[in-house]
């Protein structure tokens, strides 16, 4: 086998490296949010950059137990009490285009429209607009708009602000909040999500669509590591079976 | 089915509540590492308590590309690009008793000899002795000693000086210290290494012992994430095929 | 890196083989079910071994949608739409010691009851009574007795019937016979359930303990990965929350 | 939470059925083989169907220890000896596009040359051509062509041919063949690999192209689990370390 190479972490018999930075010095400065902003992008974050990823980290953590991810984790650990690892895995796979990973699709949504916008040749109106258009055509739904819960959802006005105080809103809070308007009038009231928050925000951050999914998951995992530990403390092994109602055919023999 | 219940998350139409505390709130003010802290203990940190679990995640996040867990993401991102989640699901399942999961051993370790010493009723050193004879009698390695790559890990002195600093040293890193002591002097030098010294901390902060695997999970999360988005950008699918030397029944026919 | 080693497959630009025979043979002349007896056991089976392996997996592959494990898989499902493999990995997470893995712990306990009885000296009634005693004064349940659903599993009889129809029978169903007698006797009526046939049967086909969770894992896919397929032909993503009744901290603020 | 419905299982105290068949007459009176073409299809197989599922299964259970999914699932079993379905998970993820997947991918190709080529409208060698310019013009693999090992992949032939003395041919396998034959002459040779030989087994009998990755999941981990056995049996934990060349920033301080 080819030997494999990696630019992230250097270790040896007495450092270990990330990114250049020794490990030491960085649990002595740097905070595990800044180490995860270092992770990703290969510099340390500013001030202003590390409070709006502690932000969306913390907005993400858990929504409560009945979310794909925490319930399919906490199934896990019903049925499997060997190994905490397999419960978190499988709240961790639950996490997808479905759930969590708008942001992914946002991203990318705003990345095309970013070029439309840029240099000020269209406005984040006119832009929305033109989305909307195209969404509808191809049949897909908008990422980072709608939500089933809540009809509007107060983490994301918390990070847009945060945002902005920090001089960090860009073409991201900006498309944004022009689409969130659009689509209340064209389609009907549409509230921005987390996962559209989270997008803005990451686009505006300068990280790359991917890291849409790739923070949800850092943030989730949080949660999913309390949700299995309450499951271990509180819940017998295999207390859940979910009802199930049987609608196929009727019984009938082999011939 | 009997409706689940959970002490963590509360959630409604306008507002998501975490342990009580509304998220909108620990966004503004609680770093991503003091929820963390409030999702496994239901209270928020001390500015103390606050840096050395920081510290630890970060010593935690990444250790190199060769580690089951990372080279176990990256494989699965070899053959599965249709999901981030399915190759940072698999690094999380590598965790385990024999990786990262030394921490939840040494943590029922240290409770056991923390018992033995309480109230000053033996020295460190004697039940460092006890737990070395009891350990050797069951056959059973030290968890939290020993370490393939390093002579000295410099983590552990980074983070239980900064325990010592902040005044949260207790029990934990006066054992741990006495059995790395009786350790060289009764079998063989063994360093302690990142998972006693997560063990340790984290009794002396009040941890129970599961923690010292799910701490390791969410720490180490970060780095998978990395490492995935790394093999993502700078490796082609499939491009990983292990040596693996046959040494099995010679060829046969079915009778 | 050292090289692997492997005793399974010989695989080279003509070929490949499985414990020394062709595939291409397999293919033509063996089962999937003899090519699983194959890969666990390093030989093809009898037609008896062949007909039992059978119907032990037909009767573990599906046991209806609400069993954890396919719950878990089709949750995955419900949020992650982008890998079939994510959902399936997740019904295999949720099989464990308690959800399918009694198979293992039921084979432990045979082959410690299998010692006392072999060669005559001991009746399979005194062993059960014995065994009873032992994980009573353990405080452990045992395993392979006892479901929740079934007050008597029609899958235990047939696969019983049709061991001693080939005259496959052994300790294994001797002992597990007796000690459903002896716990209805001294505990309270706990029927055999399917665990307990499987290990039974596996252990008389001189399978070791662990091959009680991967046999039950081979054959629990088959029903995985129809569950999830329906999953996706039949429900709309996300379509699943679980209601969760919050009974925690009430709102607080922070100091 | 709306009750859940399924078409697979009907289960209550005395009886499980599995779309209308007691699990205990198939038990008696059908092969595994046959219960997972049943949980797939709704009906049981013909003796050929049978035959030429078997075969695939038997084809794909495993191709050597180096595979990603292999080697995924030893990499965890090498870090988490605590859960032997955490092993096999990890094998399942890295099943995917690039790994196994491609069956789905050539089964929609498939479908998509079968539209031209139905009632005889156009000939294989014709649709293939076609398809060839498109996955061209798209910049796109043709899936199910080409094999890093083998030069002509064995087990396609052996396949094949036993479809056609089933009488199973259908267009899936001549589509396949004349798709090889035209990627030759105007690509270069690429050898049909068995993942284009089960695309078109699959096709012809009628699965849908999903198939393709659910059916390549059941066979190969009943390779899994032999590999994960082995690996427990055979190795030490902590064994493996990946040789990984760093190439990334030189040290540094944190300003």
């Amino acid at each position: 086998m080819a030997s494999w190479r990696s630019r992230i972490v250097q270790a040896d018999a007495e450092s270990i490296r990330i990114h250049g930075y020794s490990v030491v010095d960085l649990m002595r400065r740097a905070s595990f949010v800044e180490t995860i902003f270092l992770l990703q992008r290969g510099r340390l974050p500013s001030a202003g950059e590390r409070k709006l990823l502690d932000a969306l980290l913390v907005g993400i953590a858990d929504h409560g137990s009945g979310a794909p991810s925490c319930a399919a984790a906490r199934l896990v650990a019903s049925g499997n009490r060997q190994s905490l690892s397999a419960a978190v895995a499988a709240g961790v796979l639950a996490i997808g285009d479905h759930h969590g990973g708008a942001g992914e699709a946002a991203m990318e949504m705003i990345a095309a429209a970013g070029k439309m916008m840029q240099n000020g040749q269209m406005t984040a109106a006119l832009a929305a607009e033109k989305t909307i258009a195209e969404y509808r055509r191809r049949g897909t739904h908008l990422p980072g708009l709608g939500h089933r819960v809540h009809t509007s959802d107060p983490r994301v006005e918390t990070v847009f602000g945060m945002a902005e105080a920090e001089g960090l809103a860009g073409i991201g809070i900006e498309f944004m909040r022009a689409l969130e308007v659009a689509a209340r009038a064209q389609i009907k009231p549409l509230p921005l999500n987390i996962d559209g928050a989270l997008a803005a925000i990451l686009f505006d951050l300068g990280f790359a669509p991917q890291a849409g999914m790739l923070i949800f998951l850092i943030g989730r995992v949080a949660g999913l590591a309390a949700e299995v530990a309450e499951e271990y403390e509180r819940e017998r092994p295999m207390r859940i079976r979910i009802d199930v109602e049987y609608d196929g055919e009727p019984p009938r023999e082999i011939k």
